[in-house]
């Protein structure tokens, strides 16, 4: 099928072909992944990854530039330690979009396995209650191997599902740091969710996601030690100065409770970023992210696929005292020109 | 005090020199963070950092080619879920090496806050033992911003404990996921350390740093569940084909129990990497990575402070229907010539 029959289809809401280009977006992120790795790789795999780049590319630029939807979609981004019901919230949001009619995007990053590109399916076997609504278009995307590949992979998954006509689209990240970190900065608001006890919320300061949360969740709200926990988090949210504090809502995911308080609570910092002009900037962020985190991926891709045999050298020249990492480095670049 | 001088000093181990240079890489870390969040800078601060920058290059250049010295450190990654005593089994390591007459540098990794820049200082405190010890360098990196800081500063961070005659070089990264797993890259010997019960194996799995592991640790042995996350380990790692298969060592780290297990462990896998080559092999992995992250570093960098305006304009039409991504980032990349 061509690509711009795809994209057609998938403005239609139809499932198979958001899939698809979704999947296109995550072989891109695979292939650059292997080229970078392996240097130049075998003449057949390179044509058959140059085509599906090919492919990206005008899937891209088809949904980017034909026809913009009169309002962007509402991206939320969820994330927490494992264990803390991040799948469970999400669906508990899901079904409280879709009582109100939104139809509802979700795109789970999971960290898989950088080796074996495998990931458990546990998550993903949860989001089968959803599996035959029409309106809830749910899709897993592996982050495999180089950092970087999120940065740019996640915005154009965000474009298929906004495209295909999602009003709210929930990210989920799994596990706590540095990647979640990236990957709040392209959500409108980003919930960040702990369970009482297990010093859930120093592990959370201390891995920085305390500053990038919006919205705060205290899940299994039914356990022992969740009004510590609320404390914990409202001494840490007091120190610091800013002019949207992140409410700290408690919830039981697991049987819908407090569903209605995590909506107002994002409804309520939804108004504040389009008072404050606060969604046009982390959008224009978002793009300026897109296009420098593609830019980067292709200057990788070129040093690994046209340079690969000069970065070797260079290596081998590294450790032998023969060059130094800098100068080494502006060797690379140079090579560009 | 010039370059030259500060390295000449770290070559005959004076702690203090070591600790300025590494500070050296730390803060051109967060220049380059700084400048691409701020785009084009105050002159001042840009100044500021154009020296320290310049400073920090003639030290690399300074100890990559001055004399080298006979035989490279052995650098050993520790990384698991936070709360697994990943601090602590350090502590029993440094001493373990210590007994052996090996200097040791230990460089923690601190996903501190992106926005704040504040690290807890709870793990530093317990390093303070060896603080008087003449033989242990310990020093505690932040990892602020972009996930490409780590990539190019832990291996410059590294290249300064080696020049200052560590033997063994410790690098503790605190949390799970894709940013351990690049680390993990820069070992020669990644541990990774998971504590009984809390389906921490699953977890682990989940996260994708059981494939990066040359030895497991199941620290807490002391406690219930040991022998199930030990057997459920030694299920998954039997699944893997490798000519390396991790083994698993039981360890009460605060207690010293298991440290000659583990450190037999150590030394076993040194030896496999000795004969299979592939401790030359990931030497030069670890070399071609560091070239091509300061590269990438540099190229990002020049995004930002020379074609600020450029990427904003870019962003502006992107969300405006007038470019698509890839096209933008063309247009980006042509900037550079």
């Amino acid at each position: 099928m061509d690509v711009r029959e795809l994209v057609g289809q998938a403005r239609q809401g139809r499932p198979r072909a958001v899939a698809r280009l979704i999947s296109l977006v995550e072989n891109a992120v695979e292939n650059a992944e292997n080229a970078a790795q392996a240097g130049v790789s075998a003449g057949g795999d390179r044509a058959a990854s140059a085509a599906s780049s090919r492919a990206l590319r005008e899937a891209m630029a088809e949904l980017a530039t034909g026809g913009a939807r009169p309002r962007p979609a509402r991206v939320i981004g969820l994330t927490g330690s494992p264990g803390v019901g991040k799948s469970t919230s999400t669906g508990m949001l899901i079904r409280a979009f879709r009582r109100r009619g939104s139809t509802v995007g979700v795109l789970a990053v999971d960290p898989s396995s950088p080796f074996t590109g495998g990931a458990l399916l546990g998550d993903r076997v949860r989001m089968q209650d959803h599996a035959t609504d029409p309106g809830v278009f749910i899709r897993s995307m592996s982050s495999r191997g180089h950092l970087g590949g999120l940065a740019w992979a996640t915005p154009q998954a965000l474009r298929v599902l906004e495209a295909a006509g999602c009003d709210v689209i929930l990210v989920e990240t799994v596990g706590v740091g540095q990647a979640e970190v990236e990957i709040a900065r392209l959500a409108d608001t980003t919930v960040v969710i702990l369970a009482p006890g297990m010093g859930d919320g120093v592990q959370a300061a201390k891995a920085g996601i305390l500053e990038v949360a919006d919205v705060l969740v205290v899940n299994k709200a039914d356990r022992d030690g969740v009004q510590t926990t609320v404390r914990e988090l409202r001494n840490m949210t007091g120190l610091v100065e800013t002019p949207w504090r992140p409410p700290i809502v408690t919830t039981v995911a697991s049987k819908g409770e407090g569903a209605d308080d995590l909506l107002a609570a994002l409804d309520k910092h939804q108004a504040y970023l389009e008072e404050s002009g606060e969604a046009r900037r982390r959008r224009l962020a978002r793009a300026r992210d897109e296009i420098e985190a593609i830019a980067l991926a292709q200057l990788r891709s070129r040093f690994a696929v046209l340079h690969g045999d000069r970065l070797d050298a260079l290596a081998e020249r590294l450790l032998g005292a023969e060059t130094d990492p800098y100068a080494a480095a502006d060797d690379l670049i140079a090579a560009l020109r």
